[in-house]
């Protein structure tokens, strides 16, 4: 029987996954809860973590790895920033000790971009990476990360030498709830998505992305005019906003870049169908594993002896 | 002693203003309140306008002339649009009557661009253009008026040919109330303007349009990375959207067209800076005048008896 060997631990803004690593990399046990940076803040993070170790009864000496928000100023512990270039090695190399407790617990640090002209974080994204890539890829990667705060990340030989944040899915979120556009998109979850729709806007604002906020009016002015539907204007808003962060993202990689996409479920379809209107060629990576091997990578790295156990 | 000749009402979404016109132009007297299309349509359109004509004493038949959006299908009447390209003159010819009143009461209709890639719509600018420019102008305009839904309108020999939306005012509201931006605008109310902040974020956003949703997120960045202030943040966002609307404004118009600007107070102000940052050539009409200006001359067309008596 396989034995636990560390604990990984994806803590978000608002989401907490935990999982029972054993010494030959299986997973012994998951856990999955809302308890992210958020709600942790207020309960206590030492608390929140222990009832997880718990419920999936970790041994009480069994090391703990933690990337994502855990980390931020706002956080358990501060784990700072690794400033670009960098190499993801570096990263690994930079997590910061959890003092006060009786077993190792560690965070990795973000990385950080000090530009004055564009300045940019990222946090969780690093072991994303990591686990997309190894510590030590070659050639150049053009990696992109959709979700709340999409991240397009070059990597060269290994080394991230430039991201860029678009604030993509927060957008979709406050202008589909909160704008005029809120009328127009009232229904849509109960219709039939409008892919048509989809590729043309995305399509629209990749050719002319200063029309952008021109282009989500269009959503409106469609349905008064032409009697478009709520998941036109849906469809419309979505893909003016994805098509526009495209148009930035290859203005600095280029429009040959190979793309690495890591997303799944409803962002993995949406950014599929986008680049391949725009002809882009890309491989896919499904989310959900690439944190937790990102952070095994971490773990093996920071206590070899596990990973001995594991060989 | 200058008689009343008719009353000029600019009926917006959240905002009610009334004038009593007398027979040589004069203003007689004046009302402002929050009665608005979206207060109006639970108080009663007619109950709010008949408090206000009573509250200025106004002759029982005197007529009343209405731009905005009292004439939308939400609204008290709809007056319909007139559809691209159309002559400034053909809008005054459409106002609809009021039906059941005692007094004349017209409202005038919007401007439709039924473009299946490019559908949009007006209801109150036309009435602002009516007042800046006359029903007869000659040679091109390009007009651009800021506000909450920003319209940027080409008008040749008096022709609106085609005009855009640009939900500048709106994103930013939203943005800087509802995103993770919200926290990096905190406290900006009470720090003095960073025009600089302000006028690098248009000049970036006008250069590299793509990268708009980037650009917004350096307003966070940078405050984490490199200690800027709020007053910085909210400059950043400010010129982006702005910076993007340009762009994408002159896209279609050019960079050599000459600018109408209608605006008053803050956004007059911003839009002065970021036009005089970008080297564009411009002039200023205050928005205040022209609704009115826009109302007078559609009474002096629809009642020309009222005009020969201002004679």
């Amino acid at each position: 029987m396989e034995i636990p060997a560390y604990v990984a631990v994806d803590w978000g803004t608002s989401s907490f996954r935990l999982w029972l690593v054993g010494s030959r990399g299986g997973i012994l046990a998951e856990r999955r809860s809302n308890e992210g940076m958020t709600t942790a803040s207020q309960l206590g993070f030492e608390r929140v973590l222990q009832s997880h170790l718990d419920a999936v009864e970790a041994p009480a000496t069994l090391p703990v790895i933690i990337c994502g928000m855990a980390g931020a100023r706002q956080g358990w512990v501060e784990a700072g920033y690794v400033d670009t270039p960098t190499s993801l090695g570096t990263v690994l190399a930079g997590a910061a000790s959890v003092p006060g407790q009786a077993r190792d617990v560690r965070i990795l640090p973000g990385i950080a971009q000090r530009n004055p002209d564009r300045p940019d974080v990222m946090r969780g994204e690093e072991t994303q990476l990591l686990g997309a890539l190894g510590a030590t890829s070659s050639g150049e990667q053009i990696v992109c990360m959709p979700g709340t705060h999409c991240k397009w990340v070059r990597v060269l030989d290994g080394v991230v030498t430039g991201f860029s944040t678009f604030m993509t899915g927060e957008l979709f979120d406050v202008i589909t709830k909160h704008t005029i556009l809120s009328h127009a998109v009232a229904g849509a979850a109960d219709a039939a998505p409008d892919e048509a729709a989809f590729a043309a806007a995305v399509t629209a604002a990749f050719e002319r992305p200063a029309l952008a906020t021109n282009l989500l009016f269009t959503a409106r002015a469609g349905q008064l005019l032409l009697g478009s539907g709520a998941a036109t204007a849906q469809a419309r808003i979505s893909g003016t906003l994805i098509g526009l962060e495209i148009a930035g993202a290859l203005s600095t990689a280029g429009k040959d870049a190979s793309i690495t996409l890591i997303a799944s479920g409803r962002l993995l379809a949406l950014y599929e169908t986008a680049f391949r209107h725009l002809s882009l060629s890309f491989n896919a990576i499904d989310a959900d594993a690439v944190v937790r091997r990102g952070l095994s990578a971490a773990a093996q790295a920071i206590w070899p002896d596990e990973e001995s156990k594991s060989a």
